[in-house]
């Protein structure tokens, strides 16, 4: 590729082996090339850059001061992990991130030893690096774990939860606070005020001069005697702090983009007897691409685009994303009822919300990424007349799991749950797939589970959930853009539990649910032009089943197949023990499932990874032949019709 | 009853109105009745009583000062609730509390408008009670909402998320902090130490003065200018607290038994016009009855014991409780294997770990109430080559289920999942049943889930875990005793995926996973004295499945049967996919699914709650005679065999 940048020193280092080579001073033009080959990188893949961008120094800084991979190096979340990919062995397919085949856009396990714990989901850094660090303890290893965390992440308990045990670590454990004070969206509650304080406070200098003094102080309490070193510790910033009180030694704030403050520091945390150890460094999402600086947000995940001017390759025109017609249709839902309000865990704009929030700001609540918050939050706001949607992807709605079976469930509390992002989700990979909602919900007790077939049921199944207020109601729908259909002006309320019959055959009936509703459709066509002509039906609901409907396919027609973008024990599950249940199934019944496979699967393009899962219209057409013990050349003409 | 208690001035008071037409010089004798009855009651039912015995001051003062109903009374875990249910008209049914068509152990909203939201797991009370204080914030509603939750309910992430978005309520949520130094087990971590500290500091100047100083100052506060009335609070304890940097206006610590000194300072929080407010109330667990004072630990949760000597009804002798078999069996595992490790959530007896502990100090780790990090510092031992054991109970173990899928699942790493109060739980009731395990766990790819159908098999599970290295692996075991059989010697390692044949017959095949084995071999006597050769097999995995034993079951007899002690989604459901999968299903299969019921199962005595669920025996023949489509009648000497 003709334009690629210049990284001279760079290309000198392939691991932290060779970076640790270096001396001090070539830390600087290491750090602006790493930075100028991310920028590269991302431009030609898309991906993940603001985040990236605000940790090269930091990244050059911990792997020239650490012995890693041995000393275990975990970065939160992990989309901040470019320039980390491109440091340890894996420059030559960076630009192959978040591609079928290609490298994680996160950290891995498998991808590389100096991923020693994957991530995707946020705030398990530390629970992690504690059990890293506690195992070298019992194991009189003298190894570190390194965590890096955002500011954001910290907002969730599990990060609290995880620092509230960490003095059984000792100095093996050092958390790295990255405080960019901006996660995904601008970070909110106290923490973030707390946060904000700290840094504002006369105690602290400006980054230069108090940097110096922690440079300095810090080498000195490592040499004074341990009283000494806790008196420091404790009294160097403003008085005691959040994390002090938590059982850290800590350590900053600091600028996380000056190597000369970073290095010295990091060496003395290293070495020093006492822990676990904190560090505050600070730094600037997007920090050196003046169009992500100008933008953070914007840049947080971006598509291709052109280094120079910072132009992201546009989207192709095409229908409005699902999140966008969600979001549409529950500021209608808002403006007819002043009960209707909306709960995201730090994902205003990836759910929309934010759309709902410009029209009702008070009745939106970010709360951070704190889902299990959210959840019992919203039980709480529909206990007391609210009617609330939580708005949360799938994935992470697995957070909050027990809030929704104790919290909701079990009281039967009308929250709404907006579950985006259901299914495979293409680039992000499995740790974003959200796979298993429809099992882990329609098995319990009062719920009713919903997904949108298309735009046009979504903006029912909207309407619906806002007027369901005799218990909890989920309704799922996916990534990505609608199908082109021409949106309702006044919405249905849908009739809890009934599907709908979208074409009528004879020989197959095809029960989807959901938006493999499409390939169901193109499956029936082909095989109406086999002779085998073929009903498909959108159940609509996981739970409660439409019992009537599905008796009726079933025995009104010579083969059946469930689909759904979905693991095992979700509908194809319910149908299946529908079937067991009435006894229909004792006379013979030709009933496949089609599903998610047992596998976690990787990146890549959405048809693709369609394709593995064995969930497009072949895929339907060869089911339904199998089934049938038909082959193609019987069927060649009709001939079995 | 005879010797019920003498309660003269409780006698009057049926609700709060009736209580809070009393005099303030009336309350301490009140306070004191409603001890003696709190005691009295739990001596004739069991149950908890450590926890209701530190409350019953707070109890009083609370509903003396707040306008509960309207104001929301929110108590956290809800098994300090015994107070408060005889003081909100339920004082007649005390006594049935816990028992089948009684009271609930817990706080439960269909029970009592004074029960605004239901709990049982820990740390969901603020969360909750922000959600009634917003909504009433967007309603204009006057009413507040009071969480009290415990110190060692606030280990647990939720509680901080919670606090963390509190100042959006403003003064209408007031958190109490019940701080009895004593959860279920003595807290740990950073959070417990920093409470310690703080009543422990040279600001603390003694219950008694302290408490002085607070009323008079938040009565001051109060009439003072906004700005003045917040250095106050920010000021007065020990400077800056772990809830100010949170966002609340610290108040305490204050005696929580002493009403002269509540009663003041909740009127004036009460009446407050800044918050959220957190009022640190310092009570004594068990407090006022000497033999649960001596011995607050044990009389957390309490059989029906004597008033006078409070010596507890022995539980009549019998099996080794399943827990305790683990208890043992892991510490053989940990004898042969030093990585062998062991993670709890605060719950050390309950799980047995207090055992581990006593023998493998050094690698048993009670993180506290904080079960997702409990799962993924697991995962980081286990990337550190231990062999962790996550010992949390069923119901729990949802706490973390996204850590579950996340950090262990995906990474495939083999973290042992023991699962106790697997299934039905008895008195406990619906918010602690371990009903969803195999459904959420069998559903993932990469794990192994098994369930023991006696406590030789718990021990050879055990053992078969410690030695799977490959991935990660669940076993599941009940609530209660085993059945006496005798322990194997030496453990043995079973086969992934293997179930075993437990009687061999003919006609019906019984396939079980779990404890319903027992119901199962009772049911197949039956069913052969009917002429009906029943085989009896036990599955063990409930992933991955033994294909080959369930095709030949399936295929060799003319009905089959599965059980187990699980939601819909579970090993039934997966035993009807292998059977669509592979096209048994198309000549007709008699296959029958025997499960829990579509619905959260009240508190009950074991035997009638499978009776409510259909997993008994009988219940089992039943569903064989009904497939069949036999009646008693043609059934009657063997007429069909």
């Amino acid at each position: 590729m003709a334009d690629l940048p210049k990284t001279p020193l760079l290309d000198t280092v392939d691991t932290p082996q060779d970076l640790r080579k270096l001396a001090p001073a070539q830390l600087r033009q290491l750090a602006d090339e790493l930075r100028t080959e991310t920028i590269s990188a991302v431009g030609t893949t898309g991906g993940h850059l603001g985040s990236g961008l605000g940790v090269v120094e930091l990244t050059v800084a911990i792997h020239y001061v650490f012995d890693t991979p041995d000393d275990r190096l975990i970065w939160d979340v992990g989309h901040q992990c470019y320039p980390h990919k491109i440091l340890t062995g894996r420059r030559d397919r960076i630009r192959t991130i978040r591609q079928g085949g290609g490298l994680s856009g996160f950290t891995k396990r498998s991808e590389s030893e100096y991923d020693p714990f994957g991530a995707a989901h946020s705030s398990t850094s530390i629970s992690a690096a504690l059990g890293f660090a506690v195992a070298n303890k019992l194991n009189e290893a003298p190894g570190k774990a390194i965590a890096v965390i955002g500011d954001g992440a910290m907002s969730a308990g599990m990060a609290y939860e995880a620092m509230n045990n960490a003095e059984a670590a000792g100095n093996r454990l050092i958390v790295i606070l990255n405080d960019n004070d901006m996660s995904i969206a601008p970070p909110v509650g106290g923490l973030s005020a707390y946060l904000a304080r700290l840094i504002s406070s006369s105690e602290y200098l400006g980054l230069r001069s108090l940097a110096r003094r922690v440079t300095q102080k810090v080498s000195r309490r490592l040499t004074a005697a341990a009283g000494k070193a806790e008196e420091f510790a404790r009294g160097m910033a403003t008085g005691g702090t959040l994390f002090e009180e938590l059982g850290f030694y800590y350590v900053g704030p600091i600028d996380g983009h000056n190597l000369e403050h970073l290095i010295p520091v990091l060496e003395n945390v290293r070495d020093a007897e006492q822990g676990p150890i904190l560090v505050h460094v600070v730094t600037k999402k997007g920090k050196g691409y003046a169009p992500a600086e100008k933008a953070a947000d914007k840049y947080h995940g971006v598509q291709k685009f052109d280094v120079i001017t910072g132009a992201q390759a546009k989207t192709p025109p095409g229908p409005p994303a699902y999140t966008k017609v969600f979001a549409d249709a529950l500021i209608a839902e808002g403006e007819r009822d002043a009960t209707v309000c909306a709960i995201t865990a730090a994902m205003p704009s990836g759910t929309g919300l934010d759309k709902f929030q410009a029209m009702f700001p008070d009745r939106t609540f970010d709360v951070g990424i704190a889902e299990q918050h959210a959840v019992t939050f919203a039980a709480g706001l529909a206990a007391q007349g609210m009617r609330p949607f939580c708005a949360i992807y799938s994935t992470f709605l697995q957070r909050a799991y027990d809030q929704v079976v104790h919290d909701v469930a079990i009281q039967n509390l009308p929250v709404r749950f907006a579950i985006d992002r259901a299914g495979l989700v293409g680039a992000d990979g499995a740790t974003h797939a959200g796979s298993f909602d429809v099992t882990y919900l329609a098995s319990l007790p009062n719920f009713v589970v919903m997904a949108a077939a298309d735009e046009v049921e979504l903006v029912h199944m909207t309407h619906t959930a806002a007027l369901h207020d005799s218990g909890p109601i989920a309704l799922r729908y996916p990534r990505g853009n609608g199908i082109g259909l021409e949106l309702p002006k006044v919405p249905q309320r849908l009739e809890i539990g009934k599907g709908r019959v979208v074409r009528e055959g004879k020989k197959v009936a095809i029960l989807s649910l959901g938006t493999r509703l499409a390939e169901a459709l193109k499956a029936a066509d082909t095989l109406d032009a086999k002779g085998l002509s073929t009903t498909v039906a959108d159940l609509r609901f996981a739970k409660p089943l439409d019992e009537d409907l599905i008796r009726r396919l079933l025995t009104t027609h010579e083969v059946a197949v469930t689909i759904e973008e979905g693991a095992i024990g979700g509908m194809g599950a319910h149908v299946l023990t529908l079937a067991s249940d009435t006894g229909l199934i004792d006379a013979g019944l030709k009933l496949r499932t089609m599903r998610l496979p047992d596998l976690f699967q990787d990146q890549d393009k959405p048809e693709k990874q369609y394709d593995e899962a064995g969930l497009n219209a072949a895929n339907i057409v060869d089911t339904v032949l199998k089934a049938l013990r038909y082959n193609e050349a019987e069927l060649a003409d009709g001939v079995r019709a």
